[in-house]
């Protein structure tokens, strides 16, 4: 995506250097003829935020066409032009899924569960970016579940009677739950959008007794806080983990894809359930992250999904970390 | 670094929500125990230029102090400002280390073999994160050499009688080879500043007539073409790649931290042999990459050291890669 419509780059070199084109030497064979390897390396990077270790997993893209379905309040040209500012496709958004595993050091924390491989073939990572980093889905301790839309619920359990994650506590906001699992508010809805009601009750509906509800604002598991951020869907929460000074918030679901969302906070997305809502919840985590030069973490921003974020014109940047090899 | 002095966020997550903290459900004890694992993924990644397969391979970071013997005409202050403002750390001067390995199709090419473990032990993965990419040193047919510093250099023969890549055509540039090897030049040297002098002989010497030498400005393997980029050093070189319509350039060290010397080119890193040919090349090479809306890569840029360029204010700005999982 990086290199479509360009100049090709002989013409620059040549353009760019006054030298005149010498003889080469003359060529000799290759020694060892090596394969194009064809693949990306793992998807996993980790953070150290006090005596707490974050890995951020990525389950791949999805790659939805920038059309008029994904936007509510802005042209697919809009988008087309800021996306192309930003040196990004304007064909697919490119919507990356990158869940966090948070090591406390005394339980292994799962925040959301990606997509069991249920979207598209190029979001179906998830296990295996797992597996590189290291874990075992036996050890995970909690699942905390952001909301229930399918990318962050389906991993628990992608097929009837699978359980993923099997020793895993679920925690879930109460008023998500309250909202997709309500008979009432699904019977109120007309059919043909009833799809994360019925995704929900295929998920949870099974091992609903299992499950462990919790109130937006508190802690829901040592050095990790839950913070009420609705209007993407109705109990939507973003998390604050922190140890000793260090800390780094994730907004979750509060952007999608950053390009668009983080420039421009007023636009929405059409899952977007309370529009104007989740814009207010947007502009409250950014103005936040800004004036605290938080680092922070987006489900769909570029891997591995984290950087800090300043104010510019009407919207925001995001400025992603820099990859730090040394823990 | 990307969490000091900040407040802590259990008083922000406090501050945002405006929710109750009810009562959290029983505590269970932790099901396995994961450990800390206290590593960092593998430093590797893969760019698709065409028909090309270029794999960013990271050798680590070295740290200097932010301090007066890295910077020639600005203070640490306005150091400590810019990258402060970019949410880097202020205390040491974090210069990444990432090599190019170029498999064309029909050779695999690297430019330049990083540090060969002789600069500190944070700049040492060079080989483990080539192993973890899939290579065998003895597959690369060339090795190009864009320039006669140590963390170019070194890694093709790091202790005397190792010759690590023991296949590898090395080709280096003509007037950085009628520099370095240079008799003259070197006695003409204060005997302290000598170290690029003695380091060249140390690893060209004993394979000095293996050594194929390239005019700057041609195309060194099928698809790879200098350009020269002198002032950092006198013969040093960018190299484009190309394939079909797609390309991508590697100004390599006409950059050094790009926090710095992107955002003010005009700055000088105390390695820039002759400082205002180095901006010089500098501004060309980073006003023609925001020009053209190149790939650009920089061999001290974070990892995977990619991005395109725009302008901005009196210098430019570096748009890192979205990191892309599917190639």
């Amino acid at each position: 995506m990086h290199t479509v419509d360009r100049r090709t780059l002989i013409a620059g070199a040549a353009a760019i250097t006054a030298a005149s084109l010498a003889d080469s030497a003359a060529p000799r064979a290759a020694h060892a003829k090596a394969p194009l390897s064809g693949n990306q390396a793992p998807g996993y990077y980790r953070f150290k935020i006090g005596d707490i270790e974050v890995t951020a997993i990525n389950d791949g893209v999805w790659l939805p066409d920038v059309g008029p379905n994904f936007f509510r309040n802005f042209s697919v040209e809009d988008a087309q032009k800021a996306l192309s500012e930003q040196f990004q496709r304007t064909d697919k958004l490119v919507v990356p899924i990158t869940a966090l595993m948070v090591n406390t050091g005394s339980k292994l924390v799962l925040i959301d569960a990606c997509t069991g491989g249920m979207f598209t073939p190029t979001s179906a990572s998830f296990m295996t970016n797992l597996a590189a980093a290291g874990f075992d889905p036996k050890q995970v301790d909690t699942i905390i579940v952001s909301h229930f839309h399918g990318d962050h619920i389906n991993g628990i359990r992608p097929k009837d009677g699978q359980l993923v994650f099997p020793n895993a506590e679920i925690k879930v906001p109460e008023p998500e739950w309250a909202h997709w699992m309500d008979d009432g508010k699904m019977a109120a809805t007309p059919e043909a959008a009833r799809g994360n009601f019925n995704n929900s009750r295929r998920v949870f509906g099974p091992i609903a007794k299992d499950i462990t509800r919790f109130e937006p604002g508190k802690e829901v598991e040592t050095g990790i806080t839950s913070i009420a951020a609705y209007g993407h869907t109705p109990g939507h929460c973003a998390f604050a983990i922190s140890s000793g000074n260090q800390s780094m918030m994730t907004i979750v679901d509060a952007t999608n894809n950053a390009y668009l969302f983080v420039r421009r906070p007023e636009w929405q997305v059409s899952f977007d359930m309370d529009g104007p809502m989740a814009v207010e919840t947007r502009k409250r985590l950014l103005d936040r992250a800004a004036a605290d030069k938080m680092l922070v973490a987006g489900y769909h921003w570029p891997f591995p999904s984290a950087g800090h974020i300043t104010k510019e014109g009407s919207g925001y940047r995001l400025h992603p970390v820099a990859w730090n090899p040394v823990l």
